[in-house]
């Protein structure tokens, strides 16, 4: 099954590929890697803005991480590079918003990295940091950028 | 043109390269990719210190980010590797000393992006991510690390 | 001398490898180089918790972030990578549970990059950036993560 089939059979659809907040490129390919832009969580088009521990919930942060993950998928495919040529995903880093004694940004991060192992199997699974930030662009509650091995 | 002769005409002269605040290098080559440290803001040989949202403002921010910027060239090129020899400016990571209710991190982060862009032309159009953080080391503003493709 | 026999003589015992604590790997190697997750200090198999600057003091912080180390060296041997063909320490990543007057991030982290340079010697030099986080995962003082580069 090609990945575009797994994410119809998962009911998945790509966001459309928000254009950089600033003077930068959504996705760089440089040695077999795509580095990919740190995405913020966008759902039914509205950014997901707060702060975990504050006005933010895990269900919520978890569907906020989720939605910068198909960010990552879609600005990949948006760079031309075709989702079945993503041969792993490699690292992903979770930026959580946080109160100062919030401590579940594993379990708010799971979002992505749960989508990754979703809809690429195997190879979805990633290496991973998270951790809490006081503040994040446009106030996002969540940002996650990552890394992806792409085949020749 | 070369870098150095485009970093004439843009007038722009390279920092000397900061000495590692620690126990680590400025630059390490691996796999095609130099990885540049973590660099803070030096403007006429002065740390930029402080907050984004406290007592720096967003162009002072933006100063420092340029800062940070020039620093990460200056350390390639102290590390015996010609500027010409970047291929791409892969992935720069901002982390923006940033009070509770900063959300500019991107237009203080663009100080570097857009240096590159001046410095590198195409090739100096990078993946990114911007965070807040709460402080950085000695009290900088900001600080920037770097991957940079290199040319065999 | 292999790295398991400095391990010996520098009178290191490596960690049981730490399970992720959520849905991702500890160690992706891509394109040469293994991406290990970002790492929590465990001593003695307690968790050091608290925050640089209120509970936690710079020699206690440094004692964290080496605890983070061992657990990345632990997680690469955890693979199945000999440690011997750790070719290069390319970058750390490491994020200090900081107070908002902590600036103290370098010393902090020189424990997990003194730990790489006296393991791999010249080869554990490492690119690094250190910044201050308010929290991080589990209430952790300090999370580390890092590339290494990994022989043929």
């Amino acid at each position: 099954m090609s990945i575009v089939e797994r994410l119809a059979e998962l009911g998945i659809t790509l966001p459309e590929a928000a254009a950089p907040v600033a003077a930068y490129k959504p996705v760089i390919v440089a040695g077999g890697l795509a580095y990919v832009s740190g995405q913020l969580p966008f759902i039914d088009g509205a950014l997901v803005t707060g702060r975990l521990g504050e006005d933010v919930d895990v269900e919520r942060g978890y569907a906020a991480a989720r939605a910068c993950g198909l960010m990552l998928i879609a600005q990949i495919r948006a760079a031309g590079i075709a989702l079945d040529a993503v041969a792993q995903v490699v690292k992903l880093g979770a930026f959580i918003s946080s109160s100062a004694d919030f401590t579940d940004q594993p379990r708010v991060a799971n979002g992505a990295s749960e989508l990754m192992a979703e809809v690429f199997g195997e190879a979805g699974k990633h290496a991973r940091s998270a951790v809490g930030v006081p503040v994040l662009p446009l106030g996002a509650a969540v940002e996650v950028d990552g890394i992806f091995a792409i085949r020749g």
